[in-house]
């Protein structure tokens, strides 16, 4: 079983002994519903990695794995609501299996709960994590808002796009990772590294994710391809492909993403699209540049050959997932 | 000028201070309307004057009085949206200015600002602080999570309803209290008795709004005379009222509170019979009562006499007030 595979059956059997249904049932079902259906439980496997890695007991690490996890699926229950989204993760969402009301209440409940996790922490260290946890969770909504925002907007550029998912994603990422080091008493300055490094592993794994939900498979990737360009979303192969396109292509794929066509058919003429501007060829590379900006900064910092060889490995398999 | 009127114009003063729209503005606009459109500013209020009772300079209770406003804000917030409230304070609620999906994001925007807001304080009493708002917060939920919950019950008890609003209204009153008694570094026992005496005073304050929103003055209330039986809320005066009645009165006001209508008429008729099971009283010997409880607290808290009669003061005020 590999390093990470364990990391996850540690955390999850650690969240299930925790995550159990309190009075008034119906704040905490939905909560042991959301965080019982699955998910790569990405964020919480680099939390302890990162802790272990900087010499840390990973076990120290699973109070923070829990709040960045927690957290984390909170944002899922709100954004779910906003989107209107009826599935998550092959099950029903907490608003349509039970009501809008329950979805914001329960998920202000598991932010709240996010913050609790942390109790277990001495007071230097309590709000060493806080106040990262506080200005991460408030870039997430930034982030977030920037994703609603652009929804309305047709002149979105890449750069704008990218300090979107930084801000909705890659902030995360890098915060769960600099809360392993911190709570492994890394040094400041180590701890700086591995955030800078999350940050760029983030990135590459929301490209990924725009990649899949585009080019995947449907049977690896577990949710139906295409579903970005059917919700007219400007990701990154959206929005390269307008930046290359001739006026004519660019004209179409306009009117493409102005039709709230959910047909099979607007899926294929886009991908054709992205295809012929070869954007995901462009997608990958930029994935591929992103993962190695990551490794370029493991150079910096001082930590044995084979534990830098674990977050690589990491990477790698990041980079490559097919879900 | 009270001393009630100067903690409100230093918390005002401060508030608007901190209180600025960044970007993204669409963000952050809401919050700054919501927190400007006014309210009594009761819970920074009482953690500025529990400071300064217990010794502690009320400028350093600034930043969790800001925090408890905010979050009470963001309670408020998320709660009209549940409601389907369109008015709060005489204008217009944040999901109907703008649309519930802002609601909700600006909302848990909110809530994360209320932790920032206790970043400077020192780790120590950092921790202490946020352990108390942590629960108080979780608590809050709960509340209103039974709060839902009651509407869909015809078997709501006194003491059931007296635990909901224990739950939604006084644990942020006491909590308000406590931290101020905290960062005036009072005594753990002391703080743990001013607790009470908010949890008392809070009951007392909720009970008087449940009072006000019957019998209240319309231009003293600034919101519509009756809007809980519109809204067919069990409150006390509902229970109560079921409690004492004969048969025939029971099902009259059953069948009240099971048509849907808004009529004036249907609040003229639920009123009359409040009124003719002299709820209306029983509900102001609660509130003398529950006053009273928070009263006889004091006597147990070395405090010097003019300091005790602050609180008193205080306590009297919000038990006669009619808004």
């Amino acid at each position: 079983m590999s390093t990470i595979e364990t990391y996850r059956e540690e955390f999850l059997t650690y969240l299930h002994k925790i995550n159990t249904v309190k009075e008034p049932v119906n704040l905490y079902e939905p909560i042991n519903y959301i965080l019982n259906i699955g998910g790569k439980r990405l964020r919480p496997i680099l939390t302890l990695l990162t802790c272990d890695i900087f010499g840390g007991n990973y076990t120290k690490a699973l109070d923070a794995a829990v709040a960045v996890e927690v957290f984390h699926n909170f944002t899922l229950l709100h954004d779910d609501i906003m989107d209107s989204a009826p599935i998550r993760r092959g099950k029903q969402t907490v608003h349509t299996k039970w009501n809008v009301n329950t979805g914001i209440l329960s998920g202000d409940a598991m932010m709240i709960m996010a913050y609790q996790s942390f109790e277990s922490y001495e007071p230097e260290l309590f709000k060493k994590l806080l106040k990262l946890f506080n200005q991460t969770s408030l870039e997430v909504c930034e982030g977030q808002q920037l994703d609603v925002d652009f929804e309305n907007r047709t002149d979105v550029t890449i750069p704008e796009y990218l300090k979107m998912i930084t801000n909705k994603t890659s902030v995360l990422v890098a915060c769960a990772m600099k809360m392993g080091a911190l709570i492994a008493n890394s040094s400041d300055e180590d701890a700086e590294k591995i955030y800078k490094f999350g940050l760029f592993l983030g990135l590459a794994f929301q490209l990924q994710d725009d990649y899949l939900d585009t080019f995947g498979n449907v049977e690896d990737f577990g949710k139906q391809i295409g579903g970005d360009i059917m919700e007219n979303k400007k990701t990154f192969l959206y929005l390269k492909t307008i930046e290359l396109a001739n006026s004519k292509d660019k004209k179409q794929l306009h009117n493409l993403y102005n039709t709230s066509t959910e047909l099979q058919e607007k899926v294929t003429e886009v991908k054709d699209l992205f295809i012929n501007y070869r954007v995901d060829r462009n997608i990958k590379n930029e994935i591929e540049n992103y993962t190695q900006k990551a490794f370029d900064i493991l150079t910096e910092i001082q930590l044995p050959i084979e534990k830098k060889q674990e977050l690589i490995a990491f990477g790698n398999w990041l980079m490559k997932r097919k879900v």
